[in-house]
């Protein structure tokens, strides 16, 4: 498509997540009340901060990691540690996002998991702990045979692309629906579309521009590493005349 | 990954579409009082239905044409009128979604595209129509040269997924955003999970697993056609010996 390099799009695509993130984090400041950890609302504030922090932008970064050009040479461990690393970390911010959110509902008395948004949340989040756990174990523990590691490698790539799209959608439902649970005949209604729907659907575009152009690099043929293919994963240093192996 | 042939995996494929459709239409004639074209909420319901089946299985049923292997051998130009066409039923379906509810809020006084599922949902089908319409000049109209061909089909390609992405995106958050207008205190609560929200929740679901095997099958290198990286796209009979070129 456009003949852009990786890395002018990296730096374009680190600043739209930061963007996602401080939109996120001025929306539930500024309109939302700020951010405690006592079970208020200011406690659920933490949700969406952590999961599009968590689940959609660090997650993100730990998905393009393999398409850096420097991790094609050389050992691949140090950039399976930082892939893992990313995504643990990842994963361990939705888990917080999910505390907020659990302790938030208890704390009021109000029902947890019926909502589309929920069910699909939960799904993303366990996929995401299951697809960790089996990386970690197919590829980052060295007693993982050859043959499994070539098995398991395509499904791995594929559930990291599903993953991030079940987080964008996860993430959109969940604005739309705090939205119309915040706005309402008490305060500006959304329908009305005061300043803070405006900037809160903008964030939701936000979101969804970036996982797009995340799934969009990911795909991309000229970007992948050069062995793609090969099963895996050699962790000892590379010929110096080729790529790792 | 798996090795399954692409022609079951069409079958299970449309199986779940067509569960899909039967879902939402049963949702609608079952919970939400059928349908009508008078401006009421039987008429909003012609909304989720429209744009399930155009949107989504439709549009994916588009999307694959070229996965078929039958399309790799010959002259492209039957395919490509097949593919394009299917693209157009799907567009004109989701036209007629948008009429639906623009037409139900217009006759209950009620804002339009103030939500965050209205503004993705209209992003979603203005990318489409604009993705038909330069599918069509450049694919389908004999005049576009060469040149502009092998640079826009990778576009396409892109901007093919990407719609999918959006549309289901749509579609999670419309389900989550009519399942808390329509389940309120007189009715059931959405909260308190009736049958009716975990039957919408489980349509959200099969639409997510239908849109990521999509997305899936269309990633996945040995289902493309053996010549897809050629610019395009004569519309001859190929030689016998070989793809058409």
């Amino acid at each position: 498509m456009l003949d852009l390099p990786f890395l002018p799009f990296c730096v374009l695509l680190g600043g739209l997540g930061f963007t996602c993130v401080a939109f996120v984090s001025a929306w539930c400041q500024h309109w939302r009340g700020g951010f405690a950890v006592d079970g208020s609302a200011q406690m659920f504030n933490w949700h969406p901060v952590l999961m599009v922090t968590g689940m959609v932008v660090l997650y993100g970064a730990a998905a393009l990691v393999y398409r850096l050009p420097p991790t094609w040479r050389g050992p691949k461990l140090p950039w399976k540690v930082l892939h893992g690393a990313l995504a643990l970390a990842a994963f361990g911010l939705a888990v917080l996002g999910l505390v907020a959110v659990f302790r938030f509902h208890n704390d009021h008395g109000t029902p947890n998991m019926y909502s589309l948004h929920s069910w699909l949340g939960l799904v993303t989040v366990l996929l995401f702990s299951c697809q960790w756990l089996a990386g970690f174990s197919a590829f980052l523990l060295p007693w993982a045979p050859g043959w499994l590691r070539a098995l398991y490698k395509p499904v791995h790539i594929f559930f990291g692309s599903t993953i991030l799209l079940l987080s964008v959608a996860s993430c959109i439902s969940g604005i739309n629906e705090k939205l119309f649970f915040s706005l309402k005949n008490g305060t500006t209604e959304y329908k009305l579309l005061p300043a803070e729907a405006v900037f809160a659907n903008t964030l939701g575009l936000l979101i969804l521009l970036f996982g797009v152009l995340v799934l969009g690099a990911l795909a991309r043929p000229s970007w992948k590493r050069p062995d793609a293919d090969s099963p895996d994963s050699c962790q000892v240093p590379a010929p110096l005349w080729g790529p790792a192996g």
